[in-house]
C-alpha cells in the first residue's frame, strides 16, 4: 500500500497511528520538521536520521520563487534533490503569501506582537492571490490550482490545499467569508489533484474558522465531507495559549477520526501534550531549530536551572566554564561530545557549527520526546510523561 | 611510543612517512586543516573523521583571545573539547598577531595585494610582541615564554615556537634582524617547552630567512642544530609562485632529512605537489574550507570545464539545473546525493548546509589526494598522479 493511515490504538489520552507514504512510514503522533527552502537549515540529511528524524517538510512559496518547481522536478524532485528520501510535506503556499503580505499573520497567529516587514500581497480575489517576491519583487498569482501543479513538481508525499490564512483580529464577518472562499480553493485544489492523481501523492485539506465555534463546525463539516487523505487544522488560533488549547479542542471535537490530522505550525513541548490528548496526530514547527540557531537548546526540566522553561540559553556567559553536555542523559551526537561551555565559545565565536551542533540536539529532543509520547499512549502512562518532559 | 617520526620511504620524488602523536598516527604527506577557533567552519567532528582527515590545527592568538587558553584547559583541552580527539597542531600566535598587526602579511606572504583592516600591532621589541585585541580592544603581550604556557593549556601534540612573520617587502636588513630576533626566540621557547616537558607535546622549530639563500642558510643551521622534534618552513616565501617554489626548494636542500617538515600556509593542489616533490611532509592552508565557503568546490581537471583551473564555481547559474554531483567518481557525503544544481539552489539561498556540504566535499577531496600521493610515492607514480589531479 502505497498510502495508508491506520489507527493502532485511541484512548481519552491521545492516539497511536502509522502513516504510510511512498517514501516510508511515520509512527504518529510525529513531528514534522522545517526544510524550508528544501534544506534542514545548517543540518544535513545524514544528521537528520541520526537524529531519527521520521519526516520533513519544504515551504511551496520560497520554492516557487527559488529555484522554481520546475528546476526541482528536474533535479529529480525533493526527496532525490534534497537527499532525505523519506517522507515529505509540502504547504500549499497561503501561509507565507498572507502572513509576509500583511506583514504580521505569524505572529497574530502566535498571538505575538507585530512587526515591519514590508508588504508583499499586492491583491487576493476568488481567482487567487497575487504577491510580489521577496527576492527580486517579481509578481506571481498564486491561485488552488497553479500551488497543487507546484506541489506536484516539488513531488512531496502530502501536500496541502491553497488556503487564505485570516490574521485573528480581523472580524468575524471577514473570517467567514474567507473561510468559505478557502473552501471553494479546497474543492478547486482537490479537483486539480484528482485530475493529475497518479498514486504518488496524497492531499490534506485545511480547517478555518478562527477562533469562532460555529465557522470551526462549518469548516470541519467541509472538510470531513470531501475527499481529504488528511486534515490540517490552520487559521488563528487566538490571541494566546489558552485560547489556542481551546480553539484545538472544540476543533478536534468536531473531526473525523479516521483520517491523520496535523496542527499546523506549533512546537512548543507542553503544546505538543496538549495537541496530543485532543488527538493531533503530526505537529511542525520553525521553533525546534530557529531556536537552536540562536544558541537556545531544548532541556527537559530535570536538567534546567528554571525548570519553568522549555530550553536553556547557551549564550549567557552563566555557561562558559561548564564542561558537562546540554543534558548528560541525552543519546545524541552533539551531546556525546561537546560541553555546554564549547557551545557557548562557538556561539560567542560565531562559528556556524554552533547551529549545526544545537540544531542535532534539539531535532533529536524532540524526536526522543514523541517516541516517549508514543510509547505512553501505548502503556497509557501520558501524565508521568508528560511530567518528565514538560513543567506545568 | 608516544611520539616518533618514521620515513617509510624516500626517492627524489618525495617521501613517505609515519608521524606518531598521542592521539594517533598520521601517514605522511598529509594536510592538516584549520580549526581556526577551535572548530572547523561549518563541519563537525564527526563529519572530519567521515571525510578521513588525519590531522587538524587551531590558532593560539584566536584562542588566546577568545575564550582563553585556561578556559579550554577548564573544557579539557583541545582536543576533548571540540570532540576531535585525533592528532592535533597549535601555532604560536605570531603568524597572525604580525598579519593583523601590520594588516597585510598574509596578503604579502602570498603576493597578493594589500588589504586595509586597523593595524593591531602596538610594539614588537626583544622581550615580545603588544598587540590589541581586535575582540574588544584589550591589550596583550605575547612573548615566547607565554606562547609556549598558552600552548601547554590549549594541549595540542605538537606546538610551535614564537616568530616574528616579516612581509617580503621590507629590506634585507629587517629580514636578517627579525631572523635573528626569531632565533633567539626559538631557543626562549624550546627551553619554556623543555621546563615543564611531561611527554605530551612536541615542539617544531621555524626557518625563516625570507627570499634570500643566505639567511635561509643560516636559519636552517640554527634549526637542525637545536633539539625540535619538527621543522616548518615559515617567513615570507616570495611575492609569487615560482619564487615560493624556488624558496621552499633552496630551504629543503638545506634541511635535515630525520624530522618532520611543516610547509606553513600552503594548500593549492600544484603548490602541494612542488612541495611533495621537495621533501615537505605536511601542508596547512585555510584555503579548501574557505573556498568551499564561497562555493568553489575542489575538481580534478577530468571534471573542470576550465581544467586549468583547481576549482568549479559553484555559485554560477551554469550549474542551476545541473543534477550531477561535484565529481561523479568522488565517495564523499556530498558526492553520494547532492548535485551541482541543488547546491547552487543552497548558496542562493543562502543556507548555512551548502558551506557545510562543500566544506565536506573539498575535505574528503584533499584527503583523497593526499592518500594518492602517498600510493603514488610507494610506487614511483607520482608524475601520473599529478596528471590525474592537477593540470600542469
Amino acid at each position: 500500500m502505497r498510502f495508508n493511515f491506520t489507527i493502532d490504538k485511541s484512548s481519552n489520552q491521545g492516539r497511536l497511528g502509522t502513516l504510510t507514504t511512498p517514501h516510508g512510514k511515520v509512527q504518529t503522533p510525529a513531528f514534522i520538521f522545517c526544510a524550508t527552502k528544501a534544506a534542514m537549515k545548517a543540518v544535513t540529511p545524514v544528521q537528520m536520521r541520526a537524529a531519527e528524524t521520521q519526516i520533513i517538510l519544504a515551504n511551496t512559496y520560497h520554492l516557487m520563487l527559488q529555484p522554481s518547481s520546475e528546476t526541482v522536478a528536474k533535479l529529480g524532485g525533493l526527496q532525490k534533490m534534497t537527499g532525505w528520501n523519506g517522507p515529505m510535506l509540502t504547504d500549499s503556499g497561503g501561509f507565507q503569501i498572507f502572513s509576509l503580505g500583511h506583514g504580521s499573520v505569524a505572529n497574530e497567529v502566535k498571538g505575538r506582537r507585530s512587526n515591519n516587514r514590508p508588504k508583499t500581497l499586492l491583491k487576493i480575489n476568488e481567482q487567487g492571490a497575487k504577491f510580489k517576491s521577496y527576492i527580486d519583487g517579481r509578481t506571481y498569482f498564486l491561485t488552488p490550482e497553479e500551488s497543487i501543479r507546484i506541489q506536484r513538481n516539488l513531488g512531496a508525499d502530502l501536500i496541502v490545499v491553497l488556503d487564505e490564512c485570516t490574521p485573528f483580529n480581523v472580524e468575524k464577518a471577514y473570517t467567514t467569508e474567507s473561510m468559505r472562499m478557502s473552501h471553494r480553493w479546497g474543492l478547486r485544489s482537490l479537483e486539480a489533484w484528482q485530475t493529475h492523481d497518479n498514486g504518488t501523492q496524497k492531499l490534506y485539506g485545511i480547517i478555518q474558522g478562527g477562533v469562532y465555534p460555529d465557522l470551526r463546525q462549518e469548516s470541519c463539516e467541509f472538510v470531513n465531507e470531501h475527499n481529504f487523505f488528511g486534515i490540517a487544522v490552520g487559521g488563528s488560533l487566538g490571541a494566546d495559549k489558552q485560547q489556542m488549547h481551546d480553539v484545538v479542542s472544540m476543533t478536534m471535537n468536531l473531526v473525523r477520526k479516521d483520517r491523520p490530522v496535523h496542527l499546523l505550525g506549533i512546537g512548543g513541548v507542553s503544546d505538543i501534550f496538549a495537541g496530543v490528548r485532543k488527538g493531533i496526530d503530526t505537529f511542525d514547527c520553525v521553533h525546534p531549530t530557529r531556536l537552536a540557531r540562536h544558541g537556545g537548546a531544548l532541556v527537559k526540566p530535570s536538567n534546567n536551572p528554571k525548570p519553568t522553561r522549555e530550553h536553556i540559553n547557551l549564550r549567557n556567559s552563566f555557561y562558559a566554564q561548564n564542561n558537562l553536555p546540554i543534558e548528560p542523559d541525552c543519546a545524541c551526537e552533539t551531546c556525546s561530545f561537546a560541553s555546554k561551555g564549547y557551545l557557548h565559545h562557538l556561539l560567542k565565536a560565531q562559528e556556524a557549527v554552533a547551529m549545526t551542533l544545537i540544531s542535532i540536539h534539539n531535532i533529536y529532543f524532540i524526536n526522543k520526546l514523541m517516541e516517549s509520547i508514543r510509547q505512553a499512549l501505548k502503556h497509557d502512562t501520558l501524565d508521568s510523561c508528560q511530567k518528565y518532559w514538560s513543567n506545568p
